[in-house]
């Protein structure tokens, strides 16, 4: 697990998404889950795998939806950031609340 | 600071405000405090006092603001819940993005 908490630093986006090889989505791990792994077994967390921890079916949207269909999506589950994935689930990026923020869609 | 993690969790904001006795806001542990916390020193981070982790001087506004320059100032410092106190720096309570979200004030 240690890499990953300079992987999710790096991003700045509070979560870092997981693929298989082929670029495919594994599932994600956030820093609420992070917390709440850290609630459950304490400093233990540092020795888990990544793939123990992760969640593995998150919210994803497809790259040729309405932004605004993000921002209702992300409202509906109370979530700040949802991965978007081709029609072959290939993670092509995370988009975060305040990026569509500034287009002032609402 | 284990105790915090179930507090954190409990309160499902991602964060939690640390008081004074008189109720003053003495800091902020957010979950990307956290994983920076787990990124510089592993799982030693259970075993750190709070007073010593916390954000001490995080983004405050007074209750009697508009909501509009809560979700203003969310937008400029990218962060997704700001401390509500009073003139005397008591905290009144954590508004969060998305309890801002619904009430479509832009």
């Amino acid at each position: 697990m240690a890499g990953v908490f300079h992987e999710m630093s790096a991003k700045k986006l509070g979560m870092t998404t997981i693929v298989h090889e082929d670029g495919t989505l594994a599932g994600i791990l956030t820093d609420g889950d992070l917390r709440r792994l850290m609630e459950r077994h304490g400093g233990a967390v540092v020795n888990m795998k990544l793939a123990d921890c992760m969640t593995r079916n998150p919210q994803t949207i497809l790259s040729n939806v309405l932004a605004s269909e993000a921002l209702t999506l992300m409202e509906k589950r109370r979530i700040t950031s949802v991965i978007v994935v081709d029609a072959q689930r290939k993670v092509l990026g995370v988009v975060h609340l305040h990026d569509l923020w500034g287009l002032q869609l609402v």
